[in-house]
């Protein structure tokens, strides 16, 4: 499942080395990738014109499956094969949409990732894990199909808004909080803009791909990746099916908020740690948007999580700065009890 | 890639072994399985009761990507969870499905194959290939996921209308003409009618899982399992597009004598040898249907060939009886030429 890492210059030489050896190849991109990316990435490839594009509109709210059946359409209409290349350029949404697409077209062509924000170079592109939402139900549709390689060029991050750049930072924060208490020192006093990010993706970029590769199909140690996932995600769906889609950044720091107020009332993370960790979430994040008409949605959503089983529902929490646990059943009502409005 | 295969009373303790595993049981059947089969397989399990029916419509036309999205849609509604297992009980329409399904369904969930038609038992159900089709275009997305295992019940065959059975059989003719010179001499005189075929079943079925271990990824000599597929789903597809379906099985007798004689134009297949096997093949299928209006279709359809790189177009033919070769490129006009009326 771990599929290699390249940075900048070796990025483009690996990218331009594979797509020699390919039949066709063909950029998936969003309309925000297409018009903000893509020059950039045509400049770096020794033949463009060649490359045929294929664009979707923007917006996680469109990671449905109907898009995906269009683009495989696409795919088969501009002729693509068994060994044509897909490369996906843009966020998660497009990695994720992407990754699926290479996973079904024909039963399967490769296909690599460029990520062009922060929270698919840090995440989303890595890890094998690709799929679409199904209506509200998020990633219900997928499967585990690494790419060939996750490009990483830091100057795309230029390109985000705000907003954009402040999601993809949680995961990164998540990921100094599970496992690297060092990392999350580095990033929790504030989001560290662009310009200097760039020297600390490859130690956050390394997190994940040690949990994925030391449990690639998720039975242990990879769930503490979920973690301000499962709250995190009920939140999402619940502004999605508003049809107020939230950054899902600030889902998960909702998520982390909350599970960290549940595992320290359960005994698994201490008061003290907890309440540290939120003091900076909310610092960092001072505008996260306010749940409260949605939380009988978010219980209900809770109950759909795909970490669920048999009914019991499960989540990853941190058991100190830096650690975190797995596999851990909660109670709905526990859950109830903490999802109060925001001070 | 290899799924065990069981058999009979073999078959029925591995099934209720794996169902006591499970946290929830789904049986995905069409309406034929639903009200011919599902009652015979409901006396042979331990707790029937506990099992939820998803029923489909019935024919290869509804093996489409919008039934998937249902199907989906329903095990998510029903309650699914990671842990729950998929029992698709139906022909190749089913296993080709439900396979996807199980690989989809929150990135994949365990699934076993029961089929209940003659080309499953003897191919469908085998090998790990899945997918559904997109309009007109078969198999156009799918993925590549073996079941937990196949369990070949020989009474099911009673189920079966003489026509579609006769689909199933032109499978276990094909395995006996790529590989096993033997088999093909045993089925070539008649259709060996139901009673009969259930101690052949072995010897046919091993042709496949023999040919699948050695090659899971289709690299080499999996691809001689295409033989009459190039054609056969070119013509396939031609009759779907007109709403007129017919069934594969005759197709793929239609594709493997047009592939046999242009393998023997081609001198891959000495000519004795193509009419010697066409002989038999049009006289166990007397009334196959007629191409003469969609051979533009058809030829047209042959480009769109999962098989296809770079524009060629490559096809398994025989090389004499029991041998097959593949990766083997022909010319459009060379196919063009034989596409005449069967007389």
């Amino acid at each position: 499942m771990i599929s290699p890492v390249f940075y900048n210059s070796d990025a483009t030489k690996a990218l331009n080395s594979l797509i020699e050896q390919k039949t066709k190849v063909f950029v998936l991109v969003d309309e925000t990738t297409h018009s903000l990316c893509w020059p950039k990435l045509a400049e770096l490839l020794n033949d463009a014109e060649s490359v045929e594009i294929i664009e979707i509109p923007s917006g996680e709210e469109n990671k449905q499956l109907s898009i995906f059946s269009q683009v495989i359409e696409t795919l088969c209409e501009m002729g693509a094969d068994k060994k044509s290349l897909l490369i996906n350029l843009g966020g998660g949404m497009i990695t994720d949409m992407g990754g699926y697409v290479a996973s079904a077209y024909m039963r399967g062509i490769e296909y690599i990732n460029i990520p062009t924000t922060l929270l698919a170079m840090v995440d989303a592109a890595h890890g094998g894990k690709t799929g679409v939402d199904l209506g509200v139900y998020k990633n219900l549709v997928g499967a585990m199909y690494p790419s060939m390689g996750v490009l990483v060029y830091a100057d795309f991050l230029d390109t985000l808004e705000p907003s954009e750049y402040a999601s993809g930072y949680a995961e990164a924060l998540k990921h100094g909080l599970i496992s690297n208490a060092s990392l999350w020192d580095k990033l929790k006093n504030e989001i560290v803009p662009a310009n200097k990010i760039s020297a600390l993706l490859p130690e956050i970029i390394q997190v994940k791909l040690d949990i994925v590769t030391a449990d690639p199909s998720e039975k242990n140690v990879r769930k503490t990746l979920n973690l301000g996932h499962n709250v995190g995600h009920a939140i999402e769906s619940y502004f999605l099916s508003q049809e107020k889609p939230i950054p899902h950044g600030y889902a998960v720091v909702l998520g982390m908020v909350y599970e960290n107020v549940m595992a320290s009332n359960m005994g698994v993370l201490p008061k003290n740690e907890a309440e540290e960790v939120n003091k900076y979430l909310l610092e960092l994040y001072p505008n996260l948007p306010d749940i409260q008409d949605g939380i009988e949605v978010v219980l209900k959503n809770l109950e759909k999580d795909k970490k669920n089983e048999k009914g019991i529902l499960y989540f990853s929490p941190l058991s100190k700065i830096g650690t975190c646990e797995y596999h851990i059943a909660f109670d709905k009502k526990e859950c109830e009890k903490v999802l109060v409005p925001i001070s």
